[in-house]
């Protein structure tokens, strides 16, 4: 009864092998497979739950389950923890992964998932631009400059040519150290190029809003000389209330959410009535043609995070591990062969007659 | 950033210093403890979700949350897959353990939960059973000879001496083998006494049922000459429709669910209506001169497995851990010094200038 470990030194070796262009394109096209696979009866997927406190830092701890039926069931746990970087120079938000095998229960596979949530988030984006996107896009916007900005730059840079990337962040230090962490991408950095909200969202054909806006305090840009055709990718808004896009934009655009109980709860799709959303991803992907002529209108990507995409990110760790033999296997489960006597693994199996390992310290009399 | 992983050689290692007894004896302590202590605005705990299907096999994956606020997520996986014995040699329960700092969402802890979740079971029913008993019980009848039996056996006897210990079960090979696994906790095998349900129930002083019985087909015994001081702990319900223990007895009884909102669903207390039902065992614990007159009286102890039980069970292999220096700490999460970039984990942060681990195998060309 074996569980798989991957430590974040099995995952740094998988991304060494693999490369992490080849890691991410490999992400799109896993998501997209999944997306066009998709069956409503094969996956059981409930709105993410958790607890919210205060103390002894404002924070939430939640799970994120996915059950593909026959199969396995994947629970993301995350934290979301906001004073993380300032105080822990940690990411705000760290997750990690277990997948069980749902024939017998066992736990068959631990995993970081801080990296693989980044990875699917900008995939996702990748996915929902490729169909809504126009053809051959030119300038990509970032607004928020934050880590996810990094991997939205990474996944949309695998699948278009930008000539140019313009970026703003409300806090200046974090716009102005965007090109050097962009640099892990091995881009061009003079492609790079901080700007006014207003000439980004002029300029942009595809815009994606990574910020951190506060509740209540979006949205992040103005309704103002948009390109007919731009696509965004509303990537920050996960929270009631927290909002990126200008409801205007939005009642005047196909928006097209990952998950939409989620998004209508705390994505974009909180400022719209159930009639104003549009197809969900997975309704995007596998009835694409039918959307084709929205690649000249304005569109939305509303992403808030789907239990699918950690779930299909998990499986191409997993994959990869097993290819090229990382990560491993650890016995966890305490149990013996005689599944009806608890303390059997406290006892040497073999070779017969062996010293138990277990010596109590008396013995008992109950006599 | 570490978290630490408990394998099965490190409870088996744990328990070889500690002691089997102690360790019980040191469950039953922290839980009394933790009921006597708990106040309701200190934890949080939602009743237990999952997933319930019927491929590849029968079963259930279900999650158990509690958070200790100001301190910690405890969060318990489990799977219930009754073709486990048969088909695998594995318990049919089988689960795992994951506990979170809420000061910066870091997985602390990871361990198993099949072995404590045994152990707490026996616990909680010592816990019940030292309030509710009559004083110096002398015959304890068991129904259902399973794993749970023996922990059952094992917390019972570490506060009582049993002149006779009666067991029963529809399986006689279970039955039969019971003296064996009971072995393992040194006891005189010759008090253990494999008999009818009619005499046992007329004979026991403190009452466990343990059964795999089926929805529906219960209760287990019959309403038949039970002592009128008889002390019961089901532990057996966990599911809707699944019962043990005659309504009639229920009626005339203090019952005392571990968890009245969970017992209310899927344990004896499914019989009952809400002004039937006693207090919970925090209120036994913190009450407990309040309830003394019952142990002259019929009573019962709902066990349907708490959340809580898990929490203490798992601080207390994490207290042993440190103290001797055992289980190992892991990097799990892919994270690097700089929040703000996602893949800086894959850099060599030291010594300055040294390669990156990750080499992609082209150049991006964007321009």
């Amino acid at each position: 009864m074996k569980t798989r470990l991957y430590t974040k030194q099995d995952i740094q070796q998988i991304l060494g092998k693999v490369g992490l262009d080849s890691f991410m394109d490999q992400a799109i096209e896993s998501l997209y497979l999944a997306c066009r696979e998709y069956k409503q009866n094969r996956y059981e997927a409930p709105v993410r739950d958790g607890f919210e406190y205060k103390l002894p830092e404002l924070g939430l701890t939640e799970w994120m389950p996915i059950h593909a039926i026959g199969n396995l069931v994947t629970l993301k746990v995350v934290g979301y923890h906001p004073s993380n970087p300032l105080q822990r120079y940690l990411p705000s938000v760290l997750s990690c992964v277990f997948q069980l095998d749902t024939s017998s229960g066992q736990l068959v596979n631990i995993m970081d998932c801080t990296f693989t949530t980044s990875i699917r988030t900008g995939a996702a984006s990748a996915v929902a631009s490729r169909i809504l996107s126009k053809e051959d896009p030119k300038v990509l916007g970032i607004i928020g400059c934050g880590a996810q900005a990094i991997t939205q730059l990474h996944a949309l840079s695998r699948l278009f040519r930008f000539d140019e990337i313009l970026v703003h962040d409300t806090n200046l230090e974090c716009a102005s150290t965007f090109q050097q962490r962009a640099e892990t991408l091995r881009m061009d950095r003079s492609l790079i190029r901080i700007t006014s909200l207003n000439e980004l969202s002029r300029k942009a054909d595809i815009l994606c809003t990574t910020t951190s806006v506060d509740i209540g305090q979006g949205p992040v840009f103005n309704d103002l000389n948009l390109k007919p055709d731009l696509h965004i990718n509303a990537v920050g808004s996960d929270f009631p209330g927290k909002i990126e896009v200008p409801r205007s934009v939005l009642l005047r655009s196909l928006v097209c959410p990952d998950f939409a109980l989620q998004a209508k709860h705390e994505g974009e799709c909180q400022q719209l009535n159930e009639n104003q959303i549009g197809p969900d991803l997975v309704s995007l992907v596998q009835q694409s043609d039918k959307y084709q002529g929205y690649k000249n209108l304005i569109t939305v990507f509303d992403s808030t995070g789907w239990a699918l995409e950690d779930h299909v990110m998990a499986n191409l760790v997993s994959h990869y591990g097993q290819q090229f033999g990382l990560g491993e296997d650890i016995e966890l489960n305490c149990v013996s062969d005689d599944p009806k006597n608890p303390y059997g693994f406290l006892l040497h199996q073999s070779p017969a007659g062996s010293k138990p390992v277990l010596q109590p310290e008396k013995r008992l009399s109950t006599g």
